[in-house]
């Protein structure tokens, strides 16, 4: 699993390098903050020289926000059990554990305090969640095969309602986040979506998507 | 309504006092940033000497803090339309007419970029959501009276509901934030608390509160 291992081909040295480099920037950031994150101490702690940093990466934000991107996405797997009740709870837990571990911490706080000024940060928010959304809506469009949701029930909806109750305890009230809190944000998301509140165009209005 | 009036009560003035402070803390912090906030700008823009801040105030902190919690408990009323879903309506209209404005745009900055770190805005932020929930509660209340909730509605998990979707919006996903996003809030808790998913004590244990 070492990036410089030279016997790998060319595209799987390119990935472990960036694996590498994407890891060394969340170890940097929960080490020694955002305000110390430079490209030189990433490329030393991933064991590569700095220019390979700066060829794959524009400067330190770059570096940040494609790691928060990448290591996101890779710790909240889209499940697929069969039922919507349990989809959602796999992905409403993973999102917990996700932003309750260390590492997720300190991408909170990468993410809303020293860097949140950054245009690229608030890019990087709302791509992250763009990313997952993407991702998770095949687990909406299943459920609809399946006859557990209506037709036109909006996945962005439905994500950010299951979302919603989770981000508001980990970034306001400081209320316990763990996995009843999960368990909460699916029941309140399924009851939205079974009364029909999570449709694409609400209000009765006919859906033009 | 010039906090120097003489002709005022003490009460009075100690108010107006107060009033203009706050005013002028939010005031310096929409026009100059938290980094440039300090006691003596406050002072001269509310018109009162230096040592009358410091006689009702720590710091810029305290400052800071007394402002954000007065001037959003002052911007969201306490509705009694009678009935649940008018009250929610009014609640959640309230809340993101505050944060859209140049002042709740400026208050959400404070609460979420430079002063963030700081365990003051950490405990503001806490504060003032905790406020505004010990303030709604009666429309909760009432609406059990009514008969429109059922009796063992939370209304610490109704006010987190009806608020998440919002703050989601305005701080990860700059998705739009309006009326309708205000109504589809209340749809969502609405159905959630129809449904029993907002009870003290899910999961179908007995309520001990």
């Amino acid at each position: 699993m070492k990036p410089g291992r030279s016997t790998a081909p060319q595209v799987g040295r390119g990935a472990k390098v960036r694996a590498a480099v994407h890891a060394a920037t969340l170890a940097e950031l929960l080490d020694k903050g955002y305000a110390a994150l430079s490209v030189e101490n990433v490329a030393q702690r991933a064991g590569v020289h700095k220019t390979t940093v700066y060829r794959g990466w524009k400067d330190r934000d770059s570096l940040l926000t494609k790691a928060l991107a990448e290591h996101i996405a890779m710790d909240i797997p889209v499940p697929d059990t069969g039922a919507i009740e349990t989809d959602l709870r796999a992905l409403a837990r993973s999102l917990v554990q996700t932003f309750t571990s260390p590492t997720g911490q300190a991408i909170l706080a990468a993410m809303f305090t020293g860097a949140a000024h950054l245009p690229e940060i608030a890019a990087a928010r709302r791509h992250v969640f763009g990313d997952r959304l993407a991702r998770v809506e095949s687990v909406v469009t299943r459920a609809i095969e399946r006859g557990e949701l209506v037709r036109d029930t909006d996945p962005a909806e439905l994500f950010r309602t299951l979302a919603a109750p989770i981000y508001l305890r980990l970034l306001i009230t400081a209320d316990p986040v763990d996995e009843a809190t999960a368990d909460q944000a699916v029941r309140v998301t399924l009851a939205a979506a079974r009364a029909g509140a999570l449709r694409s165009a609400p209000d009765g209005e006919p859906a033009t998507g």
